[in-house]
C-alpha cells in the first residue's frame, strides 16, 4: 500500500470539513497534513472543486516544497504550508480559508482585539495581523515569503505557535495549524467566530474595553494551563 | 432502572437542541435538568462534541456542585448551574452558549435596550448585562461566582428569576434558565433573536427610543398577565 | 365534508411556509386566509409551534372577530386580520411575522426608503412604519386597534392597499396581505430582503440618494403597469 | 432531436444553480448561453419560479432580442443579455441577479473598492457600478439600454470584459458574464462574497487603504499571467 495514503485521507477527509463548516466556497482554502517521519506533507490540489475531490489527488510535497508524489499540481499556497512545517517541528497540519470575518480583518489589516471569553478559551493575545509584505517578497518567491511573514510576525510580538494557533496575513486571508488536522481545521471555525463576534462587539460598542487580564488568564489556564479543568 | 435516567434524557435531548438551533458550534454551550426531589442535575461532560454525545454521558451532580455519578467530568461550568439551582428553587433548568449576537452584546458590556415587542413579550426589562466579576473573585473560585455574579446583578436591579429568564455576563456570554428545559432553550434562541434584532434597529436609527410603557405593558401582559390570551 | 376545508388547507399550508423561508422561529407569525363567499376567515391557532400544526387545527372567525369554528383560541392578532379583511374586500390573505430585518426597521421606527429595482418591482413608495398607537388605544382593544393603525396609516398618506401590500408596525413588526395567501406569504418574503437590502445599503453609503422617479416608474410599471411584459 | 436542446440544458442547469448558491429568491435572477453558430442564446422564462422550471421552457431568442424558439415570455431581461452577446463575441453565458450584498452596493452607487487578495484573484480593478441611466435612456428601450450601460461603461474606464467578467448597474444589480455557463455562475457567487467582504472591511476600519499594486498584480497574475500556476 501506497505509504502516504494516511496522510492523504487525513488531508481530504480534513478539506472535506471546510465547506461543512461554511469556511470556503468554491475552491477558497486547503489544509495539508505532515508525516513528520516521511519528512513530507499531503495537500489539497490546485483549484479542485470540493465536489471533485479524491482522496488520491492529495499531493505530497516535501518540507522544501518540492512535489514527492501525485499528478495533479498542489495547491498555489503549498511553499507557505512548506515553510511552516520546517521552521515550525511541533504542527503536522496547516489551514488556509478565505473565510468571510477573518478576511474581513486581514483585509482591514487590524488585529483582532480580545473582547470575551470565547477568545481567551483559544489564547490571551489578539489575533495578530501580519502586516502586507513589501513590494520585493511579492515579486519574489511569494507564496515562500508569505511564510517568513507568518513566523517573524510572531517573533516580533514573542509569542510561540502554540500561544497562538491562528493568524492573519494582511490584505490576504487566515492560516491556523495545530498539532492534528482536526485541531487545525477546529482553530478555522473557531477564529471566524471570533472574527464575526469581535466586528459585532466593536459595532454594538464602538468605546469597548478589551478584556481584562484576570478573565484572560483565568479562561485560557481552565482550558490548557498546569491545573486545567476542561474537557476529559 | 438508573433513578437519573428521566433527567439524563431530558438534559441530553435539551443539549441537542443547541447546535440544531445554531445556539453553539463544537462544544461551545451546555445545558442541565435538576429532579428537585433527589437533589440533582444532569449536565453535560465537558468537551464533550454534540456530534458524539450519549444519554449516559450526562453527569449527575448535587446543588453544591459535587459530582454524584457519571464516568465523566461535568461541564467546566457545572458550579455556576449548581449556584443558580441551589438559591433559586423554582426553577428546573438552565442554559448557557456562546450564541453570536447575544454573546456580542456580553462582549460589549451593554444591557440589550427593549426597543420592540418581540422583546416585551418575554420580559419588561432591558436583558442585564452582569458586569465583569472583580479580580479576587475570578482568581477564587470563579464558575461559583459567576452563579453570584447572576443572582446579585438581578437582586441589584429588583427583579426576580421569573421577571427575567435571561442574562449576559459581562465578557462572557448569555445564561437562560426556565421551569422546564424546553422552555429554557427556547429562551436561549428568543435572546439571540432579540439580540440581533437590536443591534440592527441601533444601526438603522442610532437615535432610536426604547419601547414605551404602554407597549411593554400590553405586550408583556397579554402572554403572561392574569388576563393573558395568549397560547392555549 | 367540512365547508372550511378548502380555506383551513390552504392557511395551513401557507403557515408552514413561514419557517421554510426563514421569516419566523417558534410560533413569532401567523397567516389567514378568507372566504369572502362564506364571512370568513382561518387562522393559525395561538402558540401552537409549527412543527405540531395540523390542518383541522386551524381556526374559522368571522370579519368582527368571533370564532366561529374551531376547538383552538385563534392567534391573538386575529383581531387585526379581522379589520383588515372588513375594511379592505379585495384581499383574501393577511400575514404577520417577526422577520428579523423588517421588524428590526419597525423597531427602528423608520419606513424603509426605495432605493432600488428590487423595491420598485413591488411599490413606488417607501414601504410605510406606521407610528406607535397612543397609549389609549394600546390599553383599550390593543389588536383590533392595530388594524386601524395600519389602515389609517395608509390612507394619510394617499395609499391604497394595491399601491402597497406591506407595512411596518412601529415598535413591533410587519404585516403583509394579498388576493392569495401565496401572494401574501410572496410579500413577507420580499420585505424582508428589501429591509435587508436598504440597510446594507445605509451602511455602505450613509449619503444615499433615493431611487430616481424614471427608474421607480418603469420597473413599477414593467410589472404591475397596462403594458406589463414581467411574467406569463 | 431539438437543435437547441444542449444549450436549453445549459441554461436550465445554471438557472438551478442561482438558488443553490442563495444567489436569487423567488424568481430574482436569470441565466443564458449562447450558442455562437446558431446566432441564439437559451434564457429563463419570465417569472417562473425556480421550483417549477423545466429544461424544456428554456426560450430561445437571438442577438437582436426576437424569440425564436419556446411557448413562453422570456425574461424581461432579455434584451441586455442580446445586447452583450451581440457587441462582446467571446461570451457564452450572462447572469443577471439581485444577490444580497452586491445589490446593496449597487444601490449605493459605489464601485466595490479592492481591498485584499480574494479580490484580485479575479480582477485588478474595483468592480465597476455603471451610474444609473438618463431619464431618457430608461423611458425608452430600457432593458437594451441596460446593456449599453454595461458596455459603456466599461469602455469609459478602459477596461475589456475579460479584465472584469463582473459588474453593478447603480440602484439595480449585477450582471456578470464568461466563456461558459460555469464561469458565469462562480463569477456571480464570487461577486457576492467579494461584496460581502469589502462591506465588513470598511465596517471594521473606514479608513481602510486599498489594496497595493505588488499585491493585486501578484495574485490577478498567478492565476492568469503567462507563467500562471493556479489550477491543473
Amino acid at each position: 500500500m501506497n505509504k502516504y495514503r494516511k496522510i492523504q485521507e487525513e488531508a481530504y477527509a480534513a478539506n472535506m470539513r471546510l465547506p461543512e463548516l461554511n469556511l470556503v466556497i468554491f475552491t477558497f482554502g486547503n489544509v495539508s497534513v505532515a508525516d513528520r517521519d516521511l519528512g513530507v506533507f499531503a495537500i489539497k490540489p490546485s483549484g479542485v472543486d470540493y465536489t471533485k475531490l479524491q482522496v488520491e489527488q492529495m499531493v505530497i510535497v516535501d518540507f522544501d516544497g518540492n512535489t514527492v508524489a501525485g499528478d495533479l499540481r498542489p495547491s498555489s499556497d503549498t511553499k507557505t504550508h512548506a515553510v511552516l512545517y520546517k521552521h515550525w517541528d511541533n504542527i503536522n497540519s496547516v489551514v488556509h480559508t478565505h473565510s468571510t470575518y477573518a478576511t474581513a480583518w486581514a483585509q482591514s489589516q487590524r488585529d483582532i482585539p480580545i473582547y470575551g471569553t470565547t477568545h481567551a478559551d483559544y489564547t490571551t493575545c489578539d489575533i495578530p495581523c501580519a502586516p502586507p509584505m513589501s513590494d520585493e517578497m511579492i515579486k519574489g518567491n511569494y507564496e515562500y515569503e508569505t511564510g517568513f511573514q507568518i513566523i517573524n510576525c510572531l517573533k516580533e510580538r514573542g509569542l510561540s505557535n502554540s500561544d497562538v494557533e491562528m493568524i492573519l496575513v494582511g490584505n490576504h486571508a487566515p492560516f491556523t495549524w495545530g498539532k492534528t488536522a482536526d485541531k487545525a481545521v477546529h482553530n478555522s471555525a473557531v477564529l471566524e467566530e471570533i472574527a464575526r463576534m469581535a466586528y459585532l462587539t466593536e459595532q454594538i460598542n464602538p468605546q469597548v474595553p478589551k478584556l481584562k487580564d484576570a478573565l484572560i488568564n483565568k479562561h485560557y489556564d481552565r482550558k490548557h494551563g498546569e491545573g486545567s479543568y476542561y474537557g476529559q
